[in-house]
Parts: structure tokens; sequence; C-alpha cells
């Protein structure tokens, strides 16, 4: 309860100057005076705010429980050491730069620091005051660690309506972490809602955030590094394709949260889903101005939601339906704005609704409609409520009797319908996942994979026959970079094309596989680019003369050419991400892989039913149905390889990654055509583990 | 002069009750008093706004040159044969339903009608006020087809301090046109800047918005469509890859526009470039948060803007370079906001700014900084009114003296992030098109293309040897679906494989071609999708028994196969579209046209240059320019087919859509495939022509 109730609290640095901190601190703690002793400490002495304040900590008649570090960088070791040696038990660091021997000593002491370089905290709940700004009570908790973008979440949460029940600026996380100020809030009452901003995620995060969304408290996270410096050159193609976001994005899966890219944008979301998560992604649109129906239907589309026909337009006083034209009939009686609405809340075919257009400006043009325009706004949330269908409403008007009615009623107003259709469309992600997020959930607890179980390929399986994947360990002590031979062997699992290792043409010669052939250079990692593959290859020792003048003697491998016309090339790919561990990927193999970056990406494992939702999500998926009247290619069996992958690479802690490139699947089986494995430790991938911010 | 500056107005069917527009009109028409005659017209007689009334215009003593209808439709006949008889030159036309014989009256007198159905007009200049709502004068010319969203435009561009030089309602364009309305803002001073709401395209619209843009006024088209109707099931690829928004994209890159998606999007883009159109896409990003920057930087990336490392931080009171992190030196000292605005905007790394995060709220939060930050405000107007360098800010704070200062400044400021940086993007995309609608403008005027020059293939060309495109006429009747040959003959500039008719097996065993090859159903669109064509065959006589046993018998078609290993493949389509006319598409061909949507559009005809800046749009342009150091492609080659193509639709009004999918083009040259053309009147293909709205 330190942080969210202390008994006793003590602003240390407590100013009259409203251009310093202290004196917002020692005004917001003020606050909370009815609720807990108060105590204001400054250096000079003398009133601050009107309240007499000690000169010191041990001035006071009994140890204060929280202390709020309002103090230059500075004075604070001698303000710590005197605060522990009274019985301080938490602290709230304001300064940037409090230096670890501070904090170690906070620690020694078994008390707790939030911060340093954090703006503080807020509770509504316990009339907590303790941050820079001001707070509008309400219902969205809100992590950050960044004080500023926290706070700038918490203004647009008191313009919105929604309000904050807790704020908590974590700062630098020296003591106290992001993961423990989620987890506190999932017992808080006041809290419905979530909003966090992270710009690292240390261990703890994506549990937090799934234990908050199994308390029916939706998540939304906000984070940055779609821009951050360009993509660090990458051995293989997963590395490539395989950027921060998506590796966020995937645990945000894991976790049942929505990732946004702003700050309204958490807002917005929180307001839609703060009454509830919408089933579906339908929505119904309302306007009383064609043009304004036909843009939010256009937003609507990019947003990924649907803008299906109604199955009954009975009630419905408009002239064209969803979008839903209300032309005049909303001028010529505003109850039909409310009688539209409650068709479609209550007709079952769409999940969620949005009014666009003039509602909320009668009142402002015309003030003797004000009454009127009040009661329907008051109509629209009850309904709202009662059906459980959220409602958003863009009014042209910013500021109204109406849009604050809507907005205390739980209906949340934008000024520009493309913030009401952005949250729509993000609440409907978010209804997405609590379904996929449960599906998922034993993929936590999946058992390591045993022996593959595909169908025969009718095309010749890999010498080293299907079996566990653990069988054995070619590669106990693995070379610095293994070659494609040795990762065939590591892959046991794995259906590859039969080939063997040859050194010179005479071996060439003498090989007793069939045609045509595929040559390559065994030990190069992007073997295409550095012409060490030959494919189609009806007379190889040529081709290995020829390669061998250009590339050096070595070791290189001459295999069965798959030459199925009806396969499907993928790419498979797991790797050790710095924040999240293992994830695997799938997408468009060979040279589209890069190019049209379909992938999609999990946190690894994955079952083989979660390896087919992946395979769905790709642009390519059609493919894999049967293209043109083709046959569909075996999906089983290439869910059970994604599968397997991704459990070899959280088994094996001395690989970095593993990438199957290209995967070529038909309707009789997979077969990879290339791999490549990376131990860990390589110099392009760091893979120390975790990063804890 | 009717439209714009009438000599003197009345208003019919003004009114004293607010509820009616009457009331409306008749206030915004007494404001120009002072510059013409205004009469007010009520049936009823007596006074209205305190102004005395006339019974009916005959009772006025000299005719008004411009009447506003404002009665209902019923009184509207009467209205105007009255109008008529005493000399009315124009008319402004309120009420929806005016039907169709007094819009023919109304023409054959020689006078002119805006609307019906249209919400009236406004201009700044004149202090001509005919239409429903509030307009703040300033620098935006507004033209729509849609009244309220009109009015949308004009309230948002009042907030932004960019203020309305004449806006214009066109309603259902019986009479005055939108691209009328928009040729007028050429010579109207006070415009700078121009948004156009429409939802059709009519004659004339192109090249209005293109005389607008010579004349040094950006024009930002909001348009809808994306969501409308799913895709028409269609004949050709090529009209399955082309949306009805892809060509109102490359109607405003012929026009030098730039498409937007929202009332606020026209108005933040408008606000960006009304001092000046940024000259590259290069953002220089400014916050006193890092979080903030981080988050401004990674919208700026999906806004396609680059944040490109600055030179010299010389100057710059920041912990970091672009994202630049004020950290706390603003606080300490608000001019360094001013200062690391000046490092940004002279020091020629960046062509637009933003500022982002708590500027603008320290006069709000602590009143003793309000004039410190105004003064800053100032300076920042200054700095970008100096140096051409477009500034936009991003202010947690919705409105203050620093807000107010900036906007009046001529420096947008926008509550939310998103706003500001999607504005700069479209801002850049339009500063792109200046350059590339000049360059192709000569496209416009393009001789129709004579003989390809490209190099001589090392595959067999087609037995129809290259010539004019024009030569002769092998389908002066076109059949109601020509095959493949007649395809073949039409386009004789086209490189096709060798090839040859076969009916019977015998034919097949007779050829004289050299394998391996293609069998082909002469007669069918989508070949693939109905097992039409057979490739890589060795035995083509035992494929032509086969086929033939399934499709029965016919003409089929014989081909040498293309088989170059380096070749990739494209599609090039030309259609006419409903409101444009002919549009060319070269696109991914192949299976993953229609998957990844990897196209580009332009206007037909296109020159073989923009068809060259068509290829370097494509996500696949990688390739062309040779994948994994292999040989570019004979892109020279391409791009003279691509605009061949296009002048050929051009030239045949007797053909609807002309397809060549897949295009092979390898670095040794250019190979169509397939060909498919479609003559005009096709039951999928309306080619009426043009729509008139």
């Amino acid at each position: 309860m330190i942080f969210s109730d202390p008994a006793s609290v003590a602003v240390v640095g407590a100013s009259d100057d409203p251009a310093k901190w202290g004196h917002w601190l020692a005004r917001g703690a003020l606050i909370g005076r009815d609720r807990r002793a108060v105590h204001l400490v400054n250096r000079s002495g003398g009133p601050v705010l009107s309240e007499p304040t000690v000169r010191s900590l041990s001035e006071l008649p009994e140890a204060p429980e929280l202390v709020v570090l309002a103090v230059p960088a500075a004075h604070v070791p001698a303000v710590v050491d005197e605060a522990l040696a009274v019985g301080v038990r938490g602290f709230v660091g304001i300064p940037a730069g409090i230096d670890d021997g501070v904090i170690s000593r906070i620690r020694d002491a078994g008390a707790r620091l939030l911060g340093p370089n954090c703006l503080g905290l807020f509770d509504a709940a316990t009339s907590l005051h303790l941050a820079w700004g001001r707070f509008q009570p309400g219902s969205l908790g809100v992590v950050s660690q960044s004080g500023q973008v926290g706070l700038e979440i918490a203004g647009l949460a008191a313009e919105s309506g929604l309000g904050v029940s807790r704020f908590v600026s974590v700062g630098n996380q020296a003591d106290v972490t992001a993961a423990e100020a989620l987890l506190d809030l999932v017992s808080h009452d006041l809290t419905t809602v979530v909003g966090v901003y992270l710009e690292s995620f240390g261990p703890g995060i994506v549990s937090a955030m799934a234990e908050l969304r199994a308390a029916g408290k939706p998540v939304v996270l906000l984070t940055v590094g779609s821009s951050s410096a360009a993509q660090q050159a990458a051995l293989s193609h997963t590395g490539a394709l395989t950027s921060s976001l998506d590796v966020v994005d995937a645990a945000c899966r894991r976790a049942g949260a929505v990732r946004v890219s702003t700050p309204a944008a958490v807002v917005d979301l929180a307001a839609v889903v703060s009454s509830g998560v919408p089933r579906g992604c339908r929505v119904g649109i309302i306007s009383d101005s064609g043009g304004q129906g036909a843009i939010a239907a256009d937003l609507a589309a990019v947003a990924g939601l649907s803008v299906p026909s109604l199955s009954s337009v009975d009630g419905l006083p408009a002239v064209a339906s969803n979008p839903v034209d209300l032309a005049g009939a909303g001028e010529r009686d505003l109850s039909n704005y409310a009688r539209a609405v409650e068709v479609l809340v209550r007709g079952g075919d769409v999940d969620t609704v949005v009014l666009s257009g003039y509602f909320g400006s009668y009142g402002a043009d015309t003030p003797s409609l004000e009454d009127a325009e009040v009661a329907v706004a008051h109509r629209i949330c009850s309904l709202a409520r009662e059906t459980g269908v959220p409602v958003a409403v863009h009014s042209m008007c910013a500021d109204s009797a109406a849009v604050r009615a809507l907005r205390a009623g739980g209906v949340p107003v934008q000024h520009t319908i493309e913030r009401v259709v952005a949250a729509l469309g993000d609440a409907a992600r978010l209804g997405a996942l609590s379904v996929a997020a449960a599906a998922r959930s034993g993929a936590l607890s999946l058992p390591l994979a045993g022996a593959p179980t595909g169908p025969e390929l009718s095309v010749p399986a890999g010498r080293i026959e299907s079996g566990d994947p653990f069988r054995g360990d070619p590669c106990a002590s693995l070379p610095h970079q293994p070659g494609y031979l040795t990762a065939r062997e590591l892959l046991s699992f794995v259906r590859f094309p039969r080939a063997h290792a040859v050194t010179s043409a005479a071996e060439v010669k003498a090989t007793t596989l069939t045609g045509p052939y595929v040559l390559k250079a065994d030990w190069l990692p992007h073997k295409s680019e550095h012409g060490g593959v030959k494919t189609g290859l009806t007379d190889p020792a040529t081709a290995f003369e020829e390669m061998e003048a250009r590339l050096g003697p070595g070791t290189y491998v001459l295999e069965e050419m798959d030459t199925r016309e009806d396969a499907v090339e993928l790419i498979i790919g797991a790797k050790r991400d710095h924040s999240f561990g293992p994830v695997i990927l799938v997408g468009a193999g060979g040279i589209h892989a890069e190019l049209f970056r379909d992938t999609a990406i999990e946190l690894a494992p994955v079952t083989p039913a979660t390896a087919r939702e992946m395979l769905a999500r790709l642009v390519l998926a059609p493919l894999l149905s049967g293209r043109r009247g083709a046959k569909p290619v075996d999906v089983t069996a290439l869910a059970e390889l994604i599968a397997q992958i991704s459990a070899t690479l959280v088994a094996r802690p001395d690989l970095s990654e593993i990438e199957l490139n290209p995967v070529r699947v038909g309707p009789d089986g997979v077969l990879a055509v290339d791999a490549l494995i990376i131990p860990s430790g390589d110099r392009l991938n760091d893979t120390s583990g975790r990063r804890v911010a």
C-alpha cells in the first residue's frame, strides 16, 4: 500500500514558487490531507502554500511512510539516508540522476523506490496526488515509462471524459518496474481499462498484461520503434524480416493486448472499450450527410472494419442503409438520431455504431434546441449501456451541452471522424484477440514436439530419416557458422531432398541421385546472392567445376531438385528477440520474402493450431488452399513443421536462429530446400537474453 | 461576377424564425449590405431581422442580379419564372428537388443556377455570405459536392486559423459545375490553397485542378469510394486490380493535386502549404520529451517522411539530434524552443519541422510565463516565414495564448501528433508532385508511339514481326470476345513467343516449333483458372488430346515456352475508366498480381519516361534493377511497351481493355506470354464514356 494508499506522506523540497516542481507536488499532496498525514519539508522552513513546514524529516514527530524526493539530485543522498534512518518505507524519485549507491541503500533497507526520473503517481481512489499535472478522476489506469507521454495520455483522458484512476510514472525503473505497476492495477477497483507506454520490455510485462486482460481490464500498449535505426545487417532473412514492433505485436497477441501508435489512440480506444469490448468488426454508420457517411465507411475499410448491409431497415428514419443516411430526418425530428442508433444497436447486424455529422451542433447553433438535443444524447447513452454495443460519435461541434452529455454518459465524442473510426478499429482488434489469446494460451505449456506425422512425400525424402528433433546432437559443439549439411543433421525432423556432400567433379559424376540437380556451396549462408547455388542442372559435374573455380575448394552439396509445379514457397524462421525471447516467423519465401514482407510472427513455441492461424494471416494464404482450382497444399504438415521449428529454438539455447528458406509445400507434403542455423553468441546476434530496462 | 460579387441580391424565403434556413441566409446576405443592395422577400411581408421585406420580386424597384431560392421546392417554379421575367441573372438553389423544366427555363433564359440541393456560397473578398453556417475569412477556397462536408471543412479551417476565402456548395451541379467553381478560384486573389470534395468527376475537373496548381494554388481533393460496392466481377486482371480511387490518384498526379480521406486532412494539409510547399520529405522533429519525439518519428516513417541525421548540431540546445530531444532545456529557457527551430529551418537538412510536446502549455499552467511563451511563438512564426520551411506544432495544450499566436502567425497547431505528421506527409507528397506533374504534362500531347526499338531478343520473337501498332486492322469488326491469336495480331508491335494455331493432334505433331511448349485454348480469357493452359510440355500432342477431351474442339495455340530463369513477370493493362477515360496499369504479374496488388496506374497515354516512373514505384522494382547481383532487365523496352499499350487504347475507341499478362522481362528483352483484348460494349465493361455528374 506504500504507493497506492500510504498512511502518511512527506514532500521534501516543497516550495512556494509556482515555477518549481516542489510547489506542484506539495499542492497535490495536500489534496489527500483528509485521508492521511501530509508533511511538507523545506530547508529554509517557513510556510508553503500557507502550511507550516519542517526543515528536515528528523524534525517530524513520526516517520512518514512515503517520501517524495522533489529536491535537486545533489541533495538526494542526504535526504534518503535521513529518511531511511527514521524508517521511511517508500520513495518517489522525481529528479533524474539519483546515483546507484543511493538506490542500493534504499533496496538494502527493504524500502522501495519509484523512479528516479519520474513525474510521480496519482490514485483517484485514495486522493493520492503525488505527481506534476492535473488529473480528472476516472477509469483509465496509466503506467508510463515517459512522464510526459503519461501526462499527455492523462490530459486527453480528462478531455474525453474518461479520466484517470491511477497514474504511475515509472521513470528509470531502478526498483519498481512497469510490470509491478501493471500488476497492481489488477485489483484496483476504479481501473476498468489500462493504458501503458513503454520503450523497453522487462521480464513480466507480457504476463502482467495477460493478467489484466484475464481480470477483464483491456490493455492498450503504446510503444515506439518502427523508425528506430535502420534494421541491423542480418545474417538471416528471418532477422531482416522481424522488426522489433512485429515482436511486440506478437507479445500483445499472447497477452490479449492491443498496440497503438499515439497517446490519442490509447485514450480513444480506452474510451470505446471502458464499457465493453465489441464482439466483432461489423460497424454501423449513421450520418445526416451522405458524404460524411461515405467518408466514415472508407475509413472503416482501412481500419479493418466491415460495413455490412442491414438485415432489416424497419423503423429506420433514413433513405439508405449502412451507411444510414438520415438526410433531413434528424433535422426534422432530433429523436430520429436516437431512433437510428436504436435500430442498429438492437438489430444484431453490427458490433459497434458510429454517428457522424451535425449532431451535437443543434444547441450550439440554435439555443432553443439545446434541451431536446441533450435528451437525445442521454437516450443514445442509455442505448449503448443497455445493449453493450459501443457507440462513438463524431460531431462537427467541438464542444456543446450535447457533446458533454454524451461523454458523461460513456459515449466517446471526437471532433474528427478519423479518431472515431480508428478507435473502433482498434476495439475490434481487441475483441478478436480475447478469443484468440485464450485459444493460444495453451501454447505456453506446449510439450516439445515429437516425430512429425505428415504423409509420405512423392518426392524423395531426405537421406536423414524423420525422427525426434532432439535425438542425438550432431553439433554438440557448433562451429562458428554451421553449413547446410550441419543444419540438415541438426534438424533431423525436417524433410529435405536427397543430397550428399561432394568435394570433386569425380564425386559428382559418381552420384546415385537422380536429376535435375541442385549444387550448393555448403558453407555460404546467402547462397543465391553469392553465386553459391545452381538449380535445374542436368550436367552437375560441369557446374561443379565452374562453381569451384569461382568459390574455391570446399564442401559442396549435390541435391535432387524439387520440381513440383504446384508447390508454394515459404520461409520458416525462428530467432531470439532481445526483449521477448524466442519468436517464430512464417512468410512468403524465395525472392518475394524481403520484397513483400508478407509474414506472420508469434512468440515461440507455438502449437500447430497457432501455426495454422499464422498461415491464415498471410497475404498468400489463398495459394495454400488451392490456387486457381488446384488441390490445397498439405497445411497440416506445414503447421507441424512450424511448431517443431519453434519448439526446437526454445529447447536449444545454443542456437540463436533457425531458418528454412525456401520451404516448398504442395498437396503431397513439405520439403525444405535450404536451411541455416546460427549458433548463439554469433557476432551479428546478441543472444544475451532478455533486456532488463 | 454573378456568383462572386453581384451588384444586388434578393433572398426569397427570408424568415424571422431562427430554425429556418431563410433566416440564416437573410442574416448572411445583410452582412454585405455596405457593398450591394440586399432585398428580403417574404410571402407574408412584414419585417425580417428588423428589415423591411417585399412579398414578391416584382415589387422590387429593380431586378436583383442574384436570387437565393430559400423556399420549399414546390414554390420554386413560380419564383423562378417571376425572377426570369424581371431579368434576374443568377440563382442559388438551396432546396433539393428543383425540377428539370425549371432548370431548362433558367438556362434557356441565359441565366445560371448554383445547385440545386446546395448550401449556398460565401466570398470573403466581397462580403458575399449566401450560405448556411458561419465562416471565418481566410485563404482556403472550398468547393464541395456535399454541403455538409464543405461546412465541416470550413469549420475546421476556422478553428485552425486558416479561414475560408470562398465557399461554393455546388450541390447537384444542374448548371454550374464543380470544375467551373474551381476555375473561378484561379484568379481569386484571397485564395491561396484549394480544398475540394467530390463524389463524381465531370469533364474539366483534372484540367481545372491543374490550372489552379499552375497558378501556384495547391489543390487538396477529398473523395470517397474505397469502400464502395465490392469490385465488379471483372473479365480482366486489369479490371480487378484498378479501383476507382487508384484512378482518382492517377488523375491527381496528372493535375499536381493530392488526394486525402477526411475533412481534417484537407484543412491540415492546406494550413501547412498555405505559406509554401515543402521541397522534400525530410522532417526535423523537436520535442521536450524523448517519448513524444520517438512517437512523432514513428508516425513520420508511416507517413512517408524521412527523419535524417543533422549534418551539424551547432547551436542546438539538445541532448540528441533528430528527433531533437530538448529534455529540460526548454523548461530552463523558453527561447530554446525557437533556437532549436532556427537550427533546423536554417540548417538545410530538413524540408519541414515538427515541434511536439509541452510548448503552448507554459502560460496556461503558469500564467507568469505567458508573455515569454507568446514571444517565442512569434519568433517561431517569423522563422517559418523567413525560410519558407513549413513548421507545424503539436501542443499538449488545446488552446492558449501561445497556441493562438502560432496559428495567427501561419504555423498550424494540432492537439494530436497524428494530425501534424499526417499533414506534413501529405505536404511532402504535394511537393514531390509539383515536379513530377510538370515533367508529365508532356504526356498530354504525346504523339502516338511508332515502332518499338528494343534490342533483339535471344528468345524467338513472334511470328508476327514488330511494326507500327496501327498498321492494318486485323479486327476491323471485333468478335464478341477475341481470342489470344486475334489479340496477337492486333497488338502487332508486341513481341510474343513463336506460335501457331492447332486444331488437331496431327497438327501439333507436325509443328516446326522447338520445345518446351505451351498449349493454350485460344478463346478462354482466364486460361489458368479453367485448365486452358499447360506449360513445360515436351509431348504437346498428348497434352492436346487431354485438353481437347476436356474443353472440346476448337482453336488451340501451340507456342514455344519462354524459359528464361532471369525474367521477371509483370502485368501490363489498359482500360477505360468511367470518369477519367483510358488508364494504364503495370504491376506484379502471374499468380502474385491479385495477391499483392503491387501496381502503378496512370491516366493514358503515358510517355516511356512516365512508364519508367511507374515501374520505379512498384514494390518489385528492385527485381528490375538486377536481383541478387544479376543483370538488370531491359527496362527501356519495357517502358516503351507500356507507353505503346497506353497509346493504343487511346487511339482505339473500339477497344475497352488491353491486357498482357504475364509479360516476361529479362536482361535480353520483353516477351508477352499471354494477351487479352476486350472490345468496347462488352457486357462487363461499360464504355459509354466519361460520366457527367
